[in-house]
């Protein structure tokens, strides 16, 4: 069932803004940096969901990215751009359970930065194994957002929010460049949302290289942090917590860079239900032969709603943001559709 | 536990043979065909497996291939080759309930030429159902084989070989160039074996374009239909049918084609037990993020042996065959490890 949230459609009309937004200059240093420290995945044509949809789709695969998540190329590139302005961190805080932990784990590592992940009780135990896994102490406890604010001010850490960052949005945005370098004719690109990075940086690399491609981002209707900020006129917390099974895209509230980005550079915001997710999750893996996480799937959701106008023939564009699920969470998910 | 089943060293040198072996021609027209009909699979990198073998290591993914396995490049291949040849098929017939059967009804329905599959009695349903969507009539009972060639007989219709048909081979040698191609310093490849033909038709293409690479085939002991024709001179029966998990490799016997272009262009076979194989296909999902069935896993069980000698800081390709699993039975398959 389609959720009766109502799509936001935002005015993309230029003004004035007090957060800078990211050129594509930015994004083509993020870009440099990341060579050869992430991979550029494929993009896959998926033949299944090109009959389904009478377009050619396409998938962006950052489930087969490092870590298994797009995150990476946040993590990496905010090190590597703190480190050319002078500001190279001597350790590397955040706070996750999910995908920006154990990217920061990792892109830490790579760089000899030493990392601590501050998670909430009760953290699923696989996560936090991939976090130590990948090299960084991790923290477990109450008010951890607060734990790790206060550890990087004792230490002189760096605190690297898992979006509210331009350098991070701008590794993000890479993917946005290499869906453009390998195919300059998309007709709209689906990216799913939680704070809101990954939107921003593709919308940013979009707006510079393709601005007539329609930039669409799609949030679960329990977790639309992006759409009440633009409700709100300004990134606030939600009134209740998000409780998505797309946990990646749980944000609480928006933040103040990616609202700006997503204000200047989002076409329109869609948001489907938890049973549109659950449903698009098990189809996508079974179309594409693709291990994901639901987040990956909200796109494929969002098109299946008919609130994304595609056009007959058109060039579309999912990208599935991970693929960190536990294979046995697969065959229960399967067997209840 | 490895098996004790003992590699299979082959002689390479040149002889006399009663089959023709394919040509460097043969498969660079198989690969022209194909343009456009079948996907360049993606060589990816795998960073973990990468770590654990002190070499680089790249995954050849045809689980992402249209129907979810490289075998739809031998069908393509060969409707069309015959076709070229003035032999255009007016019906396509084989006898398989699995990949090769999926792979041969999605050939035909594009090319216009009807098919029809001949399965064993208790198939999976979900694999006839597969054969069925992509077009083909399927016909269940005893005796498939030889029901098939009779219906081939009968109705002048084309009886497409799974393996045995130098076509076919030439079709699943273009894993090989694209392997090529992407990557031209490959020093050992892995490819599973079940009849053959992706053995055959990859040797054939790394003889010509780079005889330098180590070709390896990987049989699961319980299905080692090339190691005993290797043994016995000649493709011969099997004593006892297989039973491999990998259900793809259960070939009761080699070709006649298969046997020769092994012989000629294979470097070593080595064979896996079923639970190196079942650990390896789990381990690989996770590391990898694809949805692979168990066929593709044996050549990462073969590296773990330790029987196949990788140079440090080489590089190796695993050739991973297809995606064809129901993704209840991961669920079942990774909480038995």
């Amino acid at each position: 069932m389609h959720t009766d949230a109502t799509p936001v459609d935002i005015d993309t009309g230029n003004r004035a803004t007090p957060s800078p937004l990211l050129t594509e200059q930015d994004l083509k240093s993020a870009a440099a940096r990341l060579t050869g420290r992430v991979l550029k995945t494929p993009l896959l044509p998926c033949e299944e969901l090109s009959l389904a949809f009478g377009c050619q789709v396409l998938l962006k695969a950052e489930n087969l990215q490092h870590t298994g998540s797009f995150k990476v190329r946040g993590a990496t590139n905010a090190l590597l751009a703190r480190g050319e302005r002078g500001e190279r961190p001597s350790h590397a805080v955040t706070f996750s359970a999910g995908n920006h932990g154990a990217a920061l784990a990792y892109a830490s590592r790579r760089l000899g930065v030493p990392a601590t992940v501050f998670v909430p009780p009760g953290a699923v135990a696989t996560k936090i194994d991939a976090i130590r896994r990948h090299g960084a102490t991790v923290i477990e406890g109450e008010d951890f957002v607060a734990a790790a604010q206060r550890f990087a001010e004792r230490n002189g850490a760096l605190l690297l929010h898992p979006f509210d960052d331009l350098d991070v949005i701008g590794g993000q945005g890479t993917v946005g460049l290499e869906v453009w370098q390998a195919l300059p004719w998309v007709d709209v690109l689906l990216a799913p949302v939680g704070g809101g990075g990954l939107l921003s940086g593709i919308g940013a690399a979009f707006a510079a290289l393709s601005p007539s491609t329609r930039v669409v981002g799609v949030e679960p209707a329990a977790a639309r942090a992006l759409a009440h900020a633009v409700e709100s006129g300004g990134p606030v917390s939600l009134p209740t917590a998000p409780t998505s099974m797309a946990d990646g895209l749980n944000a609480p509230f928006a933040g103040t860079h990616t609202y700006h980005h997503v204000l200047h550079h989002t076409h329109q915001l869609v948001q489907v239900s938890e049973e549109e997710i659950r449903l698009a999750w098990i189809d996508l893996m079974r179309a594409t032969r693709l291990i994901l996480e639901p987040s990956a799937a909200v796109g494929l959701a969002a098109l299946r709603t008919g609130e994304v106008a595609v056009p007959a023939g058109g060039v579309v564009v999912l990208v599935l943001s991970g693929g960190n699920t536990d294979l046995a969470s697969l065959g229960a998910a399967s067997r209840a559709v």
